[in-house]
């Protein structure tokens, strides 16, 4: 059992990096202690499937079959099907293992049989043997698109098929103002502790949380602790696009960047060491901040910002959050 | 281009030995020249995706990819998708390799799209290089269903689940009294100056197809030639359980017992010769009978016993069937 007192913490993700930092929760934190929120903004149908590239980032994580290597998918995974489905005729930009197929497929068929998304990624997990709470943020449909200078794209199109190329003039979450929170994720909010923002994408992957209706409210209200990561380091994201998307959007590409976008919705930020420097200016933007190691390799790396950021959520708990 | 005068020939067919037919067929005849009308009794719902089995037989052993050795399925084919859906909970008592899902996933997305089965089919076929007409008997469903010892089995249950054990006491092919013949089929029985029935199950293949509405009538008062070729040798069926069926429906387990199935819808049975001594026999039901080898092991085979059918159609037209 954890030495952490606090009750549940709710922790939002996107994908990789998210996904490292719910997994190193995941190794600290009993399953009754956490509900991992992932974002579904990044759902597209491929093939007739229904496929949850953050959800299954965090699924194939937390169940060891993540592949490091790529980043996405599951690890020595084959790909005949899709080769084939080229054969056949099919656009195969978006790669898809065969073992991947296997979970668009079952989702798919449980989302037809008339399973909510919650309960279909509940089942998933559970076969794959995970004890944590992994829930979409909605059951609704929610898609990020994305207003380019080539037009507008959807979030795998433009990140996938065009490998985040074009300059991103806007961003918006079609579907959200009618979404709902899951049963899961509006439990959390009514119940956690504290929240942890991981660290992913401020725009692509926490923005869509944060876009269904009542989400921002309840946080920018909630009583307990809130810690964000910085998914920003050095000047750059850790991986993926955030820093060249926060350019284009006129943002500083800093810590203070980072720290604009989650004003009055976190308590602390966390930043890597190499960003202790702009301590202050963090400070200045109405934010806490501390700083450690944040670039997780190792699952060591993991648990170990893991403890940190719930060490922090005790430590402004303690002081009155 | 053939040797043979006539126009259009039909084939009627089901999946491992009617599929051998038709690729004889299919190599001595034009694809202007033969339509392959292929049984949908035995389609099926598998993980949510439309498995057409005969289809897929007819199509991957037109195209060059069927596996010989299990008599199902893409050679070589992997198994990473089925053994992936086993670990997330799928009933996969039904084999469906890597390759094979890619037709089960695009034929499902096409048909969802609202494209008919007819159109899949040809488009599937087209894709992987095949000239000549594969049509579903129908684009409406009819599902084979046995009432069988046990109860009432679909086709896959009966035949893959249940190895063909329980005795059947009766076959019924649902939703055929709704069913139209698939547009191919219709202008082929309207137009076809000779109609081959391949050596498929009478019951599980053939009987399907003829249970379509206005297909029986249309065959029966055919003016061309009609052939067919006994999947009943020496006694038993070549391959499946079509002499089992053949005794628990009472039938004789014999080219005689097939010769009455066929009576009023062929002019001519093609028997094996080991057969050739029941020749009088099937005379005596009012059909005419020849003897050669029926047993196909080689592609030489397929295309001997076409030559020989499209040959004894061909004599019969000249004497006026």
């Amino acid at each position: 059992m954890s030495k952490y007192s606090g009750g549940l913490t709710l922790a939002l993700a996107g994908g990789v990096g998210g996904a490292k930092l719910a997994l190193g929760l995941a190794r600290v934190l009993p399953p009754e202690r956490l509900t991992i929120v992932v974002n579904t903004g990044d759902d597209e149908e491929f093939h007739g499937l229904h496929v949850s590239p953050d959800l299954d980032t965090m699924t194939y994580t937390l169940s060891g079959l993540y592949n490091p290597e790529t980043g996405w998918g599951v690890a020595g995974d084959s790909f005949e099907t899709l080769a084939m489905l080229k054969r056949l005729g099919s656009e195969t930009w978006f790669n898809l293992g065969d073992r991947d197929f296997a979970m668009h497929i079952r989702r798919t068929e449980m989302l037809r049989q008339g399973m909510t998304l919650s309960e279909v990624t509940g089942e998933l997990a559970g076969r794959l043997g995970i004890k944590h709470q992994i829930v979409p943020m909605s059951d609704d449909p929610v898609r990020t698109v994305l207003e380019t200078d080539i037009g507008t794209l959807s979030m795998q199109d433009y990140f996938v098929l065009r490998r985040a190329e074009p300059r991103v003039n806007a961003i918006n979450y079609l579907g959200a103002e009618q979404a709902r929170p899951s049963p899961g994720f509006a439990a959390a909010l009514a119940s956690a502790d504290s929240i942890v923002f991981c660290p992913s994408n401020p725009y692509l992957s926490v923005a869509p949380i944060l876009a269904v209706p009542g989400v921002r409210d309840a946080i920018t209200a909630h009583s307990g602790c809130r810690v964000a990561v910085s998914p920003i380091v050095g000047g750059d994201a850790v991986r993926g696009p955030a820093g060249k998307i926060m350019a284009e959007l006129g943002a500083e590409v800093s810590v203070v960047g980072v720290a604009r976008e989650y004003v009055g919705l976190c308590d602390v930020l966390v930043v890597d060491r190499q960003d202790a420097g702009r301590w202050e200016q963090v400070l200045s933007e109405g934010m806490e901040a501390a700083a450690t190691d944040t670039i997780m390799n190792t699952d060591d790396d993991k648990i170990r910002l893991a403890r940190v950021v719930l060490e922090l959520a005790e430590q402004v708990e303690y002081a009155g959050c």
